[in-house]
């Protein structure tokens, strides 16, 4: 999309502009680093979309993408260290290149950071905007507690999970285009709008994604799929899987689950036969197809021209209709 | 102080009535647990403080004394992970108490709770308040920063040392008052000389922690004196002690830091014979001294009535004047 792609240069540029030079090194290095490591940028794009669509200047609404952006990374960069996980978009974590403190501290000061940035937006928008991205922060540790006591939790509901994703990942990308909108000039019903769009528009974004991690070519996913399923991960296919096991009274997912296997490979087809048993992948794909569909009808009640909204359907293909 | 007392208890109400009661509860109790273990309050009585001298409500001030504890709290949960300490004033730090990705979450949320307490301020402080806290919480990960690097650096000048300390502990108490008098209506140039005092008092104040670390009576400072000797830390007792056997040709220090004691009372002995040797205390006394004096010459510039002025006066001896 070439909206998207022009904003998303615009933001990389002030990204770019404004790395960290302040000493000590060993506090901001590791910032720079993991921010060079890039990513879509989804989320301070859907910052400037938001305000994109009410025709404001971006130079107004630039710290508030910096600051969500920041935001997310602060949250990536912790979360690494909980998950003890090794690499993020194929290169080493902070906690992995430098050490856990490294990676606590320095993640520290981008969340510091991000607030900082926050305090450059337009004065009449700060304490409403404040607020906003308060809350949203809170939301994602929230769901970052949910997300790690699923993991000890002997059963895990569809809804606990919807509601995990939503308040881990959805409420970002919906904070983004909120805040974005509201310094744009929108009106409180259309920012709100725009809100219940992108959140149910995150839910769908990231059912898709556990539907990539089993299903996914490797060539447009980037990488190996069955990642989620040999660590037993809680997604929504195996928690439907489950239930439908469950009712069934049929053991062979525990089991398989249970079980060490000695070839992952066997572990994952093991996995995706009982999905197929159950059509786990159409029943997912159709809850997919309801949280866009909810996404959409929010637009309906916005306040703009054909040509803006056609934008938001634009994104709505982009980000949850890719090819797998 | 009587002054003191009435304002740390109308603080530790507010704290009280706003204990976390949210979910999930694996988050918020830990939070809960720390904030109760107490302290002095110290910093967000300077916030009230700094509002008092100007007769503001407390209403209005008492939302940025929560954010400033929380930060404080914030800043210690993170700085026992980093430091590996399992205590904070005699009780179970929250990694010790829970574990490590549990303190890392439960302090993130807990500074994301400063912001939205400061949210609360009255709207026509909040862009600059903003700015001042986040300017001092990223001083503070700098400090912090500062203290790791001293661990590993071969050797720490006395400047570098007072700016870490400034850095890391006086800034917070700086800006705490600070904010509280720009809340209270303070001018700027006032509540810049408040800075300022608070500024130089907390450097004699973190001085004096290192004095009584090595010669506080263990019943008056309720821990056993010496665990900065035992561990080598970098105090300004043992950097000026350091300077000075360089300059004597004297190694005996050296060699008492590198060398394995089975009995750490016999290392602390040593230890104090050099500083007795090279009269560290008396030194470092007058130190601490001429940073109170600092302190104390920027009182002048304010412009406050007698009665409220004696009160920063007693606030100077109460805090830098303890016995050892």
């Amino acid at each position: 999309m070439r909206i998207l792609n022009d904003l998303r240069k615009i933001f990389v540029q002030y990204l770019n502009e404004n790395l960290f030079t302040q000493s000590p090194k060993e506090l901001y290095e590791p910032n720079n680093y993991f921010l060079n490591i890039g990513g879509k940028r989804m989320r301070p794009v859907l910052v400037l979309l938001g305000s994109h669509l009410y025709n404001k200047r971006y130079e107004d609404v630039l710290p508030a993408a910096m600051a969500i952006e920041y935001f997310h990374n602060f949250s990536l960069i912790h979360d690494d260290i909980m998950d003890a996980a090794p690499l993020r978009r194929g290169q080493a974590t902070i906690h992995e290149k430098y050490n856990s403190n490294t990676a606590i501290l320095s993640g520290d000061a981008l969340l510091v950071y991000a607030y900082k940035f926050l305090s450059l937006i337009p004065q009449e928008n700060l304490k409403t905007i404040l607020e906003i991205f308060s809350d949203t922060a809170i939301e994602v540790c929230e769901g970052q507690q949910l997300d790690m006591n699923f993991e000890t939790q002997a059963s895990v509901t569809e809804d606990e999970y919807i509601w995990m994703i939503r308040q881990k990942t959805s409420v970002v990308l919906a904070a983004a285009i909120k805040i974005g909108s509201l310094i744009g000039g929108a009106s409180n019903e259309d920012a709100e709008s725009l809100f219940q769009y992108a959140l149910n528009l995150g839910i769908a974004f990231q059912i898709q994604d556990d539907i990539l991690d089993c299903y996914g070519n490797i060539e447009l996913v980037g990488k190996q799929p069955g990642g989620d399923i040999i660590q037993n991960k809680k997604t929504l296919l195996l928690i439907r899987a489950l239930n439908h096991c469950q009712d069934a009274g049929d053991k062979t997912l525990i089991d398989i689950m249970n079980k060490k296997y000695s070839n992952s490979s066997e572990k994952i087809k093991d996995v995706l036969n009982i999905y197929e048993k159950y059509q786990i992948k159409n029943s997912v794909e159709q809850s997919k197809q309801s949280y866009i569909d909810k996404a959409i009808a929010h637009l309906d009640a916005i306040l703009l021209e054909k040509e803006k909204k056609d934008i938001l359907f634009q994104l709505t293909e982009y980000l949850v209709k890719r090819d797998y």
